[in-house]
């Protein structure tokens, strides 16, 4: 067993109870303060520990880091190092964190410059995301879909149980969980109009789903098995792809979606570790009819993570709309990663490979309002008494994720993003 | 006028007749040798001259340049600086290499240090592509996509003419010009087969397509209009989009090319900047229906650059098998990038935005194998006898652009890929 994730260890870090981030969590994040540059840093509790700091006083000296990983916007060179290294680091860090270990702990004035409340601090986008691929990978997402838009009878299309479809996506507009977005603004058709029109969308949507971040360079006409990809998957983060409806219906043929999606997703400040949801792992959906040989796979390859979406409507509680599960991806991380680099395709250290929406089997796992409302045949009852058919300005949507199995919990913390308005161009032409 | 545009302008250096590179040129890119880190250059005649070098000597003094701006692997920091910097930067060039400018031209130890023989050196990859996107934007390349695949009488989509369609491509597999690419692998259905099967493409094809680089940081939420573009645009590139046609028809709906375009994508190792192109705009084609006014613009925004692309086959000289132009784009640079704003999209310094195949109007300026040969009904006669449908092992594609008015000619170079050989797993596993 991998020494962080033992259930036993207790940490002198006070952990809260329903935390997301015990000792054996540890995932990894950038934060800054008003004082302070960003710098690389893991959550424990209600804390999150300076990595820099901690190095320059010592702490990592046995596992010979270079001078400054930490010291860095985003953590990309960190990951760099590959998993066995950063294996070193989390497990090092567990043991630091550790009621058995006085090291740090008898340290107060070390450990008054290394721990922040995470109410002070800000967090950065943790990963420079350098290539952002979006999979389809959920098959109750592309059953709805399909069934919605295309032919009940025959929602998936023929392709869809012999490849995990993927497509590019922008990774200039991730940005992370407490950044708001605007109300982007396209071309739409509605289907008895002659011509199409230009404003702001009517239709804006979230996309439940999970990514994650490669940390190992392939080369260009490489190809990886199933079964190397581990050692490609450095951790997962939370991810919604937000997604306008309508800009996305009238322009996605033949290409695939564009302005639909480019305007921003939306991600969780951390990155949890890979190691840190073994415990998690769990046998994925029967796959038939039987895939090419490239696509098989051994082991456990889903994992048990709970995942929901909530609404924030303007002067009201949140209250959650839709309870899913990352283990229903019928397509396996592994197997996405197989099939992107089987016809040679590079990957970069710092690449975000996102699953498709994640719906389960029942309505209120569907992990989008277009399915959730189905169309916008169901609105969703709001605490204020009124309906909810996308999300409106002024509404935050708040995703969380965590694993749990009695002993312990292992969560991302949120993605929590308000929606504003759109901007509108006043007379001299200025936006505003 | 630009000064360095005066078609009166001489050059000591020697610039042979025909060359892509004469004084009103200077296309900037990014060179190294055996014994040389990269360095920003840019190409006249035969030769390129090392900006670092210059830089170091003083040259660049009155312009107040950053210490080491040309010390670097990339464009990105150069650009960067803008188009009005970047602009006198080049403007300086010319003056130097003019034959009335003795500053350089005197110092003859100077320029042994800072010319060197392109054929001694090799050229990089000139830009760190941050996003990568296609458009689809010649009617003539989508109006033969649509008949072949489609319907003859409704070949173009019902959204072509109302926006400039465009999709996510792959950054992190753009190439240069002289690398080898591999046969991609993939799956594939036969219309007749009851199952996908896999292995090497047997539909390798080019795409003739132009690509822009942008020089400015746009943030998120922000759109720029058609007439802000130009201040974005830096330059333009010549690029291949390889694309595995038949991984293409079986993988892309419903949500795009994936596989089948990010194994590869070739460009040219020079970037030619706008300016350059200024003496060859054009009238764009006529746009109608109307089009939604944040599309509209003022001014000639097409480029008359002509293309070409040859085909070497093993042991043969290379044949031209496309003459195409660039003033066919029906969507033009500055329309495609207030499209990709339009709803809050961020650029970067560094984004690579292709053209799409640029196709004409006459079946030899057809800017693909797959409209060249029709879809391999009508396939290429080649010298050795043989005949091509698509793209051979040992083949050398060979992609020229240049912009010529009697007075000047801008030229791209070239961009040569040769296609070896899938490669396939030995017993062990490996590839090889």
């Amino acid at each position: 067993m991998i020494f962080a994730n033992n259930p036993q260890l207790k940490s002198w870090v006070e952990v809260p109870a329903g935390s997301d981030f015990p000792i054996q969590n540890i995932p990894f994040g950038v934060f800054k303060t008003d004082t302070k540059d960003p710098s690389v840093c893991i959550a424990i509790g209600n804390h999150v520990l300076d990595l820099h700091c901690l190095h320059e006083a010592g702490f990592f000296n046995e596992l010979d880091l270079p001078k400054g990983i930490f010291n860095k916007a985003y953590l990309n060179e960190f990951m760099r190092l590959g998993k066995s290294k950063t294996r070193e680091v989390r497990n090092r860090i567990a043991s630091l964190l550790s009621t058995d270990n006085n090291e740090l702990k008898n340290n107060t004035e070390l450990v008054n410059r290394v721990m922040y409340l995470q109410q002070d601090c800000q967090m950065c986008l943790p990963v420079k995301v350098g290539n952002y691929t979006d999979f389809y990978s959920s098959i109750e997402h592309a059953t709805n879909v399909g069934t919605m838009f295309r032919d009940p009878k025959n929602a998936l299309l023929p392709n869809w149980k012999h490849l995990p479809v993927g497509y590019h996506g922008r990774a200039s507009s991730i940005i992370v969980s407490g950044e708001p977005i605007r109300r982007p603004k396209g071309q739409t058709k509605a289907p008895d109009a002659e011509l199409p029109s230009f404003g702001p969308t009517k239709r804006l949507d979230f996309e439940l789903e999970m990514a994650f971040v490669t940390c190992k360079d392939l080369e260009l006409g490489q190809s990886i098995s199933t079964s190397d990809a581990d050692e490609y998957i450095f951790g997962f983060t939370l991810f919604n792809d937000w997604s306008a409806r309508d800009v996305q219906v009238w322009e996605y043929v033949p290409l695939g979606p564009f302005l639909a999606k480019n305007f921003a997703s939306s991600i969780s400040p951390w990155i949890v570790t890979m190691d840190a949801l073994e415990p998690f792992r769990v046998p994925g959906p029967e796959q038939t009819p039987k895939i090419l040989p490239y696509l098989s796979y051994k082991g456990d390859k889903n994992f048990d993570i709970h995942l929901e979406v909530a609404l924030k409507i303007p002067n009201h509680a949140e209250a959650t709309i839709c309870r899913s599960n990352f283990k229903y991806m019928y397509w396996n991380v592994n197997q996405q990663l197989a099939h992107h680099t089987v016809n040679g395709c590079n990957i970069q250290v710092g690449d975000m490979y996102a699953s498709g929406t994640i719906s389960g089997p029942t309505p209120d796992s569907y992990g989008s309002m277009l399915e959730l409302a189905w169309k916008g045949t169901k609105p969703l009852a709001m605490p204020d008494g009124s309906t909810r058919k996308f999300i409106e300005d002024g509404d935050q949507v708040v995703m969380k994720a965590f694993a749990e199995n009695g002993e312990v919990r292992i969560g991302f913390g949120e993605v929590r993003t308000e929606v504003l308005p759109a901007l509108v161009r006043d007379e001299a032409g200025a936006l505003a």
